[in-house]
């Protein structure tokens, strides 16, 4: 099946240029004339292609890669094959990235049908919609709404009441958006769910009464959430997202929740409510925080691992109830060797007996 | 950034109309002509808020309170500081969620922006549609489909071919439901789908034949179903939800699950084909609960926890496979000690070497 | 409440003419005249209806069934009571999927009402629509899409930009479908998301650069992607579904995941980032698969298992981190034993005090 691509390429760019607008140095250039008009994996890279060493670990790929030019940290620098240019930065990763953006620049958003969509959205005549503010087919902006200048609507994605939304953000196909503040440069992917009430009830025997939830969303700069993640609005106070934090898909953040900034919460785990979060909090995938739970700058919680009492900053935490993490590979250790331990269950096996 | 609220606020209310809708008493005035325009927390709460002390363990917090009005236990009734009016009731948390509903009348349903909305939204015309149902623009309302008097359906909300929908319930923007029958009062927040058909296959190594599901979804009064939530149909018998159930977000309810009355399936958790739970049954996040697996009424489930086999009435299960949750307790405490033990791995490895 | 049903009947049939169609044969006859006008489960069953028999488990509930005709294996065929018939094939399970597929020829589509749905929605005059193609109300199709022969695609569904679907697909109640090359066959059910850009960043203390995902999502023929379920496109190559591999609902399939033919993928498992899964495997509720893991053919993951390293084939895993499935149940019951083995804890607390 022959497929015309999901984007179009800019370029070709000579290595100066790639190298000046990703705040590396050409260290080496293998041809003087040479353009680079696309990106590869090492392994697969050609001599028209930019690829990156990620470290040591990928000694034998660079030594084999036949890339016309390989950004790489400068420690490295040696390693790379004659054929390739070399372009030296600290940060190769974050180098390669703003590679692709530049060579992608259409990456970043959905092609939408813009006068189609434009005619099919339906936008409420209060609502205020910035500059350059992009409305995909069926996308649905309610009363008194404000989108930036420069977001992004996508098709089906619908806009609350009152909701406030900054410049140069992306709300995804499908997403919904109510009772919520959100600030620039944020990304809401399809279907996730931002505004609706948490979870509180007033439980009783006879039936749980539902406690009307009156906080609001309020999501800073710079924030990602995943597909079909859920945040719910606040109870009283507000639900809060810090600058920068990285939500993927499928994530529950409760009612009253607050995150700090730039943490990295991964696919399927949980924040229940009221827990805090401090910043640079890594959670891994299919992993909890339980209510009220506060837990530390920098600390890391193991996938699977379901927090129940407060986490110091930078520990460790693994395994349910989540322990230090070493201490959990200890346990883990041990109960292995338990189990294979015959004499153990020999001696266990008399008593029972 | 200023932004004008998502809610508009009744009042402000005289303390005795306050009681009275929430079914308490003013045990004592602090000052006659105190009127009540807000609410807040023990510690926010100002001399015009009204706010509640949910226990003992709010002692300091309850001490410290400036809210012109506290609901509260009778027998901590004396605990109130002498500025605050003391309002008295045996469920004070249930009061105050009866409170905020006074307060803020509309914080149950979103802002629609009805002139729009029903100019945008698509109804079929065989769809009977009951009085005072509101629709937000992009709803659809398919064929046979009937709408109980009251109920919202939302922005971008789908319901399909022949449902039926009570009165006064509410279905979240961008929802779907198919081959569903849902009572009164019932909330569908956004994102929920609900109806799909079940995952069942004729499995075989050449291939999983798709089983036709031919069964409904049956949903009572008063159910509350969490954004991104999964209610898929049964395959010859229906799913069925049973009456003042509430399930949180991104919950997975298979085929042919039958759910009590009054259950609490917190976020991420799933109940696998077949399964029946009674009444009252807690599940705690990211909790599950295996195929044709019986769990009696009033279990609770921690989280984490994965039921293998059926659970008794009243009883409370953790770990996986999920065990008496003392007996798990008594596990975790009994290899925490194992792996710090010294002395028993010294001998361990003695038998090792 | 009466209901009229969501599904048309055809029929009744003669039982040879069900035998035919589900690949079985008469063995006996119990009334020359029969007519099967439904189909019921052994204990339900009546004397109009088809029932089958999965197995020797179920020889109480054949004995006492009133059913018309049974599907059953050739070996246990004398178990079928004198007033059912008897229809004898190898594969009852799939016989009986078969014959739901006769009688409920709608199963597996929505209703739509499809004029007023083709007027409503939204297809962008670039797109490809090919012949028979049924569009929900609020269906969007954007510039460039291509939609095969008898698809399907629901109320408020979404079809992006130069998306490819195949012949006879189903596309759910408001799922979205961008940058992806779908086969013939597919279903993807309500509310999944396909082909948003994935998880990657250039991690930094400063904040975490996104990495542009220009990869796309290739599903082949056959697959089924469960309701609220996410698949990421990938990072430079493709995110990849094998042939008839299904998977349920609210599962996440990250960036550049490879998944072989004929998997099992339950509700609430994840696949991270550069996985591979071969053919035939089988990934229980809530289990994971971590990045760049590799999962031999016919591997099994059970429920609540999070698998950090490769996975051999036909390997049978369990617990987290994953191990043997033996291994893991030997520790289990060895944990078990060793909280509840007195004589031990009192020589472990001798050794404490």
């Amino acid at each position: 099946m022959h497929h015309p691509g999901f984007f179009e390429r800019a370029g070709p760019f000579p290595l100066h240029v790639i190298a000046s607008a990703v705040d590396a140095e050409v260290l080496r250039v293998a041809d003087g004339t040479r353009q680079i008009d696309d990106l590869r994996p090492l392994s697969d890279a050609g001599d028209t292609h930019l690829t990156f060493c990620a470290g040591l670990k990928f000694a034998k790929q660079l030594a084999g890669t036949r890339a016309g030019a390989c950004l790489i940290h400068p420690k490295n620098a040696e390693m790379v094959p004659e054929r390739s240019a070399t372009i030296v930065t600290e940060t190769p990763h974050r180098a390669f990235a703003m590679a692709i953006a530049l060579l992608y620049p259409d990456a970043f958003r959905l092609k939408i049908s813009e006068p189609q969509g434009t005619k099919s959205s339906l936008v409420h005549p209060t609502a205020e919609i910035g500059e350059g503010v992009v409305l995909g087919p069926g996308a649905i902006v309610e009363r008194e709404a404000k989108i930036g200048a420069g977001t992004t609507i996508a098709a089906g994605a619908i806009v609350g009441y009152r909701v406030f939304i900054g410049t140069d953000c992306y709300i995804g196909p499908g997403a919904s958006v109510t009772h919520s503040l959100i600030g620039d440069r944020v990304t809401v992917h399809a279907g996730a769910r931002i505004g609706q009430d948490g979870f509180g009830y007033a439980m009783s025997p006879d039936g749980h009464l539902k406690v009307p939830q009156i906080g609001r969303v309020v999501i800073a700069d710079d924030v990602e959430i995943g597909a079909n993640s859920t945040v719910d609005r606040g109870f009283m106070m507000d639900t809060t997202i810090g600058e920068g934090t990285k939500i993927d898909n499928l994530v529950q953040i409760a009612h009253n929740v607050t995150l700090g900034r730039h943490c990295i919460i991964v696919s399927q785990s949980g924040v229940a409510g009221s827990a805090r979060l401090g910043d640079h909090v890594i959670m891994g995938a299919h992993s909890g925080v339980s209510e009220h739970v506060t837990v530390g700058d920098g600390a890391q919680i193991a996938g699977m691992a379901h927090v129940k009492d407060d986490v110091a900053a930078r520990a460790r935490m693994g395994g349910t109830p989540a322990r230090p993490f070493n201490e959990w590979a200890k346990e883990v250790a041990a109960i292995r060797r338990l189990a294979k331990d015959r004499r153990a269950w020999g001696g266990s096996q008399r008593r029972d007996s």
